[in-house]
């Protein structure tokens, strides 16, 4: 790993044992939720001799913050004024709100703590103000230490709290010519068996899987992970659209049988993100039809697209992608290609197909 | 490389000094001609205690074949009686039909060679018979020695001289969900620059470039290598379709300033190919548009796909691909990936485009 430049001058201010203790606090970091509500972040608390005292990290929502975790672990080693006069390096800005636990920055404040060495600044309004609080209360602080590496370790949840609303990942799958299904309707398989393991990977890594009412009337499809390692619970399964599923349907059987699917009975994809937003889901996998996607993406609220492009031509057929709201190619939506990717068939299995699959970014226009 | 394995059991008879022999040849060859209508060949005389006296390789249709041109290097270096008694090792059989030269085998037999040790049999039907007049006249044959090196030298031109028809290969350029143009007919420019010159080198590899008469009037294309280098002339450039184009086209104002433009007026694509392989073209590029691809997809004489896919979303628009003839999704055309590259774009231009070439190559059912 090369060195990355300092994202702020603040962060000069840092020993050489907090920029190796903050090193440290991101490896911690890393062992925390992928997904969730909550960023993962790593604490070590410093004597003021520079050895460490305890280590922590966020294990997800509703357990301790990083802070609190260290806090608890110096207190267990060295009794309760352990952290006393100690310095708390920590990849995210203390905290400042009440959530299901208490502000982290009281919690520093409470233990004694003389000085904090944080990276990322807190990108989300309610909790903000950490810093702040800890200087106002006379602890010394310095931030933006090693931020860049702290903001990707969560760039999905910083993203999602900065706009304020999931982010959303569409997943499309056509033909090489565009293609989701022929002119009779028939659809399976166009990728091949990678690929559609490929997609468990994908929901593996979000809090919930949309589809419209379209294609879970047409597909019936149990949108579950099967073929890829889930850490914590199966996702949430969310129907978006106004008419019912039938009670003999994949996703209605599920719901009768207390899994978590929803059917939210909106064609807004504002209030789909709002009401998603609400039972603290940051990262959504949108899986169509075209005419849900096709929503999302004129209201400007695709953040990725994941194409798997199968080397199959259809000629006429129904079209992966419905009206984008594009009249001329003025208009046309330019993404920036982030990765090309070949899912190869299984050799041993002539009915395979290999499956190329693309990873872009809708580009914002300046 | 490693070493290949030996096609046929005749190559066990050959000497080490003949097989060192065959390599020299095939890179001889490897200087020849990569497109017309003759292959690439390359030639080592031997003398009979395995010393080379002599090299030669094809250059171009009417110029030597490479047995004549060993020869003439032979008889120049050493006299007329220098191949007396020698072994000509050459990559292709040697051939026996008068064409704009006379038989190699005749060639042979007239030096006095005693043996004749080649790689790959002749392909064509017409040339075919060398290898057995020269034993019907006592010299010694061994075939199929580094046979399957001489074959992927010469690949596309052993696959047309197979066929009896010209190889092609369709160049397919569609935005991610498969259209090649915004729904008001607008297209300039999907793909990205890098890719714009990459089907020149397409170009540069072929015999002729064809279009429809669609895409000539809607396109006015060019049609020319700009971008590439161009061993030897312009491709010829070929018009399809029945209706004129305008003289002041690009097409036609080529066609009269004497460059190599023709026009044929069919919408057959076998007699489309019968009147190339006429004109002694073994590979052409089929640029388009959608109407003349389909009708070659569906008479079967699509050979490769080379689809440049950008990564840009029209939605509604006009598609890339016509109608393959495909009603249900068990009837779609399934391809075989040969080659994914991503064509970046020009980081210094932000109007540029990465762009995806996939090489494929239509799978034929058994």
């Amino acid at each position: 790993m090369t060195q990355p430049a300092e994202t702020t001058a603040e962060a000069a201010g840092a020993t050489t044992a907090e920029r190796a203790a903050m090193r440290r606090a991101l490896e911690l970091a890393a062992h925390g939720p992928s997904r969730g509500p909550n960023p993962r972040v790593g604490c070590v608390l410093l004597a003021p001799d520079g050895t460490v005292l305890a280590e922590g990290h966020h294990r997800g929502a509703g357990t301790a913050h990083a802070e609190v975790d260290a806090l608890l672990q110096a207190r267990s080693a060295h009794g309760p004024d352990a952290a006393r006069g100690a310095t708390a390096v920590v990849t995210l800005e203390p905290c400042a709100h009440h959530g299901r636990t208490g502000p982290c920055a009281d919690a520093l404040l409470d233990a004694g703590v003389a000085r904090v060495v944080h990276a990322q600044r807190d990108p989300n309004p309610a909790a903000a103000g950490g810093a702040a609080r800890l200087r106002a209360a006379g602890v010394d602080v310095v931030g933006g230490l090693l931020a860049d590496e702290a903001r990707a370790l969560n760039a999905g949840w910083t993203r999602a709290v900065e706009l304020g609303r999931p982010l959303v990942t569409w997943k499309l799958a056509a033909s090489l010519d565009g293609r989701s299904a022929a002119a009779d309707g028939t659809s399976r398989w166009i990728t091949g068996r990678s690929a559609r393991y490929d997609v468990h990977r994908l929901r593996a890594g979000v809090d919930a899987v949309l589809v419209g009412t379209g294609t879970a009337l047409a597909d019936d499809p149990d949108l579950t992970v099967r073929h890829a390692p889930l850490a914590g619970e199966q996702p949430a399964r969310v129907v978006v659209g106004l008419r019912d599923l039938p009670t003999s349907s994949r996703l209605a059987r599920a719901a009768a049988a207390g899994e978590p699917v929803h059917h939210l009975r909106t064609r807004d994809p504002h209030a789909v993100l709002d009401a998603l937003w609400a039972r603290e889901h940051r990262r959504v996998l949108l899986e169509g039809g075209p005419t849900l996607a096709a929503a999302f993406w004129r209201a400007g609220l695709v953040d990725e697209v994941v194409a798997y492009v199968a080397p199959v031509l259809i000629g006429l057929g129904k079209p992966a992608v419905a009206d984008l709201g594009t009249g001329t190619i003025a208009d046309a939506a330019r993404l920036d290609l982030l990765d090309a990717t070949v899912l190869a068939a299984d050799a041993d299995d002539p009915t395979d197909t290999t499956t190329v699959r693309l990873t872009l970014r809708p580009r914002k226009e300046s």
